[in-house]
């Protein structure tokens, strides 16, 4: 197919398509007769998968850029996959900190509870600066110690960890190694899960104020 | 003080703060002396609260706007605070569906979820349809029905509502109404619990390539 009809199936703009040609994030297409190119499924495919790095998830295009690095490495396992992906798709805090009491207290919180569940080792420094530096924003706010509810948010975030493994696992067993699958549901994990807590959150929220306590 | 102070203190560039007045995130400083506009400890708190909303919790300035006008009505009860940030902070999808069947797919196993864990009459559309979309481009990209892995999401996210609403009513049993704080906890934790499901991946990928199975 021509760009435009590889534009109406996806419904991306072509000059986006161009740009996304530009910046190697879309292999390049076949030259056809006469002056033309063609494009074909794996066009399709890999379109839908960059809109859905890009709009669904909110990664910028350097981001996706890394992702699909990841993805034409072949890596052997889903796993090893992962752990470049979320890697590449950090987004890094920037908040300056002004008050260094409140930062040490910050990260006595965070790594107290990182050595608790037996993350200290393999937590990457960036998302553990990214917990520092959200609790000291807490705490220069004059909020109280949320150290219960970061326990409770620990805890989920295994649970969900350790159901995303299953699930990988799962489909290993049934259908070979698909590093795409995994790390698409992963990325798109963090948009389906915002979405669920916020769902959650009105629904406690008016349970709570119809005085059915929390 | 005067605005170069507040910067210091703030760690926020005076043309940024000269940039919030403008836009009526921060509240005007008062006329000293001659020509002079001094500032006090509400700007510096206002300052920290905006930074923490911008760069650690990644909203837009409007959407900031949004967030103090909620805590400027004064709010009499916290949960009621919270329907209101929650529905002005929401990151408006924009994936466009060019397949049809597989978005009726995604609503059917959406609204099903829903309805299961009591949410579906009060899901705000938005986030409903948040969900819709990131499952119709899971679908679309030819991966299996994620079901299964949906209800732990769902799950942690019930789990994780609760023990926000819980560590709510539980400040305001000692201290009052404090409407920022919940506001802030809530849209601070997304961004916790982001860093701290990140780093529990990274964890299990790492059990899991080590061989000691998910």
């Amino acid at each position: 197919m021509r760009i435009g009809e590889l534009s109406e199936r996806t419904g991306v703009p072509a000059a986006t398509i161009k740009y996304y040609l530009r910046e190697h994030l879309l292999q390049a297409g076949e030259h056809g007769e006469g002056n033309t190119v063609e494009y074909g499924p794996a066009h399709v495919h890999r379109l839908t998968l960059i809109r859905a790095l890009s709009e669904t998830a909110g990664l910028s295009v350097a981001q996706i850029g890394e992702v699909l690095t990841v993805l034409g490495r072949h890596p052997e396992s889903a796993f090893q996959a992962l752990g470049a992906t979320l890697a590449a798709t950090h987004r890094d805090p920037k908040f300056s900190l002004a008050s260094e009491g409140t930062t040490e207290a910050a990260e006595r919180t965070v790594d107290q509870l990182l050595h608790e569940y037996g993350w200290a080792e393999v937590a990457p420094p960036n998302y553990r600066d990214a917990l520092v530096i959200a609790l000291s924003a807490f705490y220069r706010l004059g909020n109280p110690d949320p150290q219960e509810v970061l326990g409770h948010y620990a805890d989920a975030a295994a649970a969900l960890a350790s159901a995303d493994m299953e699930a990988i696992a799962e489909a290993t067993r049934v259908d070979g190694v698909n590093v795409e699958q995994a790390v698409v549901a992963t990325v798109l994990g963090e948009t389906v899960f915002a979405a669920l807590r916020r769902i959650a959150h009105v629904a406690a929220s008016a349970k709570t104020q119809a005085g059915q306590g929390p």
